[in-house]
C-alpha cells in the first residue's frame, strides 16, 4: 500500500453530513442547487447521433480549448495550446501541482482559509507544503504582504482562489498586483497556481482581478461546475505557459486520457454563448441579499461576502475554541449542517462556513437557529 | 518541472499518425468505429432534466457500483464497495498503481508486449518496473511459468491484460490457475492488475477467464469502452479488495473527485440490460473472420486472434530488426497505417499491429497492401 496515503486525514465535510438527519437544514453544500440549462445537452447529443463517441484530443476539443482561452482573455495565455481541458478543476489542481513542481526540492505555500483539496494533494505528492494565515481581525483581506513576507528559498508555488472558499473574499486587484512585483524580485520563476472555480460569482459591479493579468508564471484552474450549476459534468480547464501545458497532458494522458467527449460538446455549447456563464449571478445576488439582511438583523458576525457562495461566519468566544464540537451542536441540537473553520486549516478555527444555496426559507430559518444557538 | 515527465517518451503511435495523409488507409485505430446505442442517453438526459446534474457519490452511483459488481460476480468482490467508478480504465490502472504500492520499496511486473500506459505509469509515479517478455516462437502464448520465474524478492504487483493489447491472445484458464498457485506460495501477498477492457471481445465459444476467479489479490479494471463503442464516455472501474478500493478511491476524490453524472447514468441504464454489453460482439467476428481469410490468403504470419480487435503480425525477416522504419515506410510507401511492435515494448519488436476495426473493403485493401510490402 502506499504509505502517503495513511497520512490522508478523511474529510470533515463528510463526518458532519454522517451525523445530518432527514429534516435538517442544509446551509453545508459545496455545489448549486440551481437546475443546468438543458439546451446544450440537447445539442451535445445531436452530436452523439450522427457521429458517435469517440475520444476528443487527449487534451479536449481544439475548438473548446481556443474557445476557453479567448473567454478568459489572460496574456500569453490566448491559445488552444495554453488550455487542458480537465476532469473539473479539481484534476487541474492535481496536474498543476503534479507538472510544474520537483516533489523532492520545491515547497508551495497555501493561503489558508483554504479548500482542503490543496494541501491533500500536496500531501498525496509528496510535496513539501507550509499554510500562511490570512488575518482573521480584519475577515480574512488577502494580503500580498503576508505572501511575500512567507516566501522561502524553496518557494516555487503559491496557491489562491480568488473568489474564495471558504470565505467569500476576493483578492482585491492591487493586491495581486503587489504580490505579482513581490515575486518578480525573486531569483528563481515562482509559479501561482490561481483556482478561479468561483471565478464568475462576484457580487461588485466589476468581476474581480485574476493573478494571470499581472504575474507571468500563473497557471489557473476552472470549470463550468459552479458557474451554470453543472458539478456533474466534471468538465474544468488548466490554463498556462505552453510549454507548462504540454508536460501537464502528459500526466492528463497518463492518468485518464481525456474528458468526457459528451461533456467536450455541452462546454463547446456554452462557450459558444459565454453570457449563459453569467446566467445565474443574478439569482445568487438575490440570495446574497437575504443573506446578509439575516446576519445582521441577527446580529452574526462575518467575512465580507465578495464573491463564491459562502459565508464565512464567527463563533462567538464561548464557542471559539473548537468550531467541529460547535458545527456538531448546532447540528446535533439545532438541526443545522454548517461546515466547522478548522475542515480549511488552522486558520479558520473558531469560524463556520455557511453555504447559501439553500431555499430562501431554509436560509433564514437556518441564520435564525444559529444566532439561537450563538446567543443561549 | 517534475523531472520525472522528461522521461516519458511521447507516443510512437502519436508519431506515426502525424505522418498520416487523406485518403490512407488506417488499420492504426485503437477505439471501435461502430456507433454507440443512442437509448442510454435519452434515458440519461430524462434524469438531467428531472434532476439537474449534481456530483455523484466520489466513488460513483451506488447502485452502478453494485450492478457492476454483480455482473462480473468475481469471488470476493461482490458489493458496492468492491468498485470504484473510474474515468475509464485508464485512471482505473492509475489508481490501482497509486494505491497497492510502495514506490520507495515495491516493483512491478509487467508482463509484455502491453499497451504503452503501464510503464509509463510506473515511471510517473516512480515505481521500479521489469518487463517479462511472452515467446514470439509461439505467438506470445501467455505463460505463467515466464511470470512466476521472473518474480522477484520486491515484487508486489503482476500487470496482465487478457485479451491483450497488441496481440490479441487470451489467458487460458489453466495458465491464470497456475499463475495464482505460484503467487499463493509467495510469502508476501502479490497483486495481480489484470487490464480486462476487452473483456467483452472474445471469439471462442467461453468468455475467458479472469485470474479474479483464482487468485485473492486481484485488481480488476474494466470500461464501457471497447464493448459499446463508448471510449468517449470516460467511464470504466476499478474492482477489487474492498480495503484497497477504499484508499483507492481517496486517490480518486483527491484527483479527479467524480466520474461525469450523465456518464454514471448511461452506465446504469447500460448494466440495466447487461445483454447490451455483448451486442456488438457477432459483428467483430464476422470482421475477425474477414482479416483472417485475407491474412491467410496473403501468407502473412500472425498471432492467434483470440480477442480484442487487433492482430499482431511478424514482419519478414528483411524487415523485422526495426519496425518503426517498417511501420514508416508501410506508411509513406504504401498508405497503409498501422502501429510498430516496438512502440509495446521491446518483446513486441519485429511485430506490427494492425486493428480491424476499418470496413470490410478497407481491411481488406490494407492488408494486400501489406502483403505487396512484405514480398517486395
Amino acid at each position: 500500500m502506499n504509505p502517503r496515503l495513511a497520512g490522508i486525514a478523511p474529510s470533515l465535510i463528510r463526518a458532519i453530513n454522517a451525523r445530518k438527519r432527514e429534516g435538517d437544514i442544509d446551509l453545508g453544500m459545496g455545489e448549486p442547487t440551481l437546475r443546468p440549462n438543458v439546451a446544450p445537452f440537447e445539442a451535445a447529443l445531436e452530436v452523439v447521433r450522427r457521429e458517435g463517441l469517440p475520444y476528443t484530443p487527449n487534451a479536449g476539443l481544439s475548438e473548446l480549448r481556443e474557445a476557453i482561452a479567448r473567454y478568459h482573455a489572460y496574456p500569453g495565455m490566448g491559445a488552444a495550446a495554453n488550455v487542458c481541458v480537465t476532469i473539473g478543476s479539481e484534476e487541474a489542481l492535481y496536474l498543476a501541482l503534479k507538472t510544474a513542481l520537483d516533489p523532492a526540492r520545491d515547497e508551495v505555500l497555501i493561503v489558508e482559509p483554504c479548500y482542503l483539496a490543496y494541501p491533500k494533494l500536496c500531501a498525496l505528492e509528496g510535496i513539501r507544503h507550509r499554510a500562511v494565515a490570512l488575518d482573521a481581525a480584519n475577515g480574512f483581506r488577502p494580503s500580498a504582504a503576508q505572501v511575500v513576507d512567507a516566501l522561502g528559498p524553496d518557494t516555487r508555488m503559491i496557491v489562491i482562489n480568488s473568489p474564495g472558499n471558504p470565505t467569500g473574499r476576493v483578492w482585491p486587484a492591487d493586491e495581486l498586483r503587489m504580490l505579482a512585483e513581490g515575486l518578480a524580485a525573486r531569483p528563481e520563476p515562482v509559479n501561482v497556481l490561481s483556482d478561479e472555480v468561483y471565478r464568475e460569482l462576484y457580487y461588485g459591479d466589476e468581476r474581480p482581478a485574476s493573478i494571470a493579468e499581472y504575474h507571468p508564471h500563473a497557471l489557473v484552474a476552472g470549470s463550468l461546475s459552479k458557474s451554470n450549476a453543472l458539478t456533474g459534468l466534471r468538465l474544468g480547464w488548466l490554463m498556462g505557459d505552453a510549454k507548462v501545458i504540454g508536460e501537464a497532458i502528459k500526466v492528463h494522458q497518463l492518468v485518464n486520457t481525456a474528458a468526457s467527449t459528451l461533456s467536450n460538446h455541452v462546454a463547446l455549447e456554452i462557450f459558444r454563448r459565454p453570457e449563459t456563464l453569467a446566467a445565474h449571478r443574478p439569482l445568487y445576488a438575490r440570495q446574497r441579499a437575504l443573506l446578509i439582511e439575516s446576519l445582521e438583523r441577527q446580529g452574526i458576525e462575518h467575512a465580507p461576502v465578495e464573491g463564491a457562495f459562502y459565508c464565512f461566519v464567527r463563533l462567538p468566544p464561548a464557542l471559539a475554541a473548537d468550531s467541529l464540537a460547535a458545527a456538531e451542536r448546532l447540528l446535533d441540537e439545532h438541526r443545522v449542517v454548517t461546515v466547522p473553520g478548522i475542515a480549511f486549516g488552522a486558520a479558520g478555527e473558531g469560524w463556520l462556513r455557511l453555504s447559501w444555496v439553500a431555499t430562501p426559507d431554509a436560509l433564514a430559518t437556518g441564520i435564525q437557529r444559529i444566532a439561537e444557538f450563538f446567543n443561549r
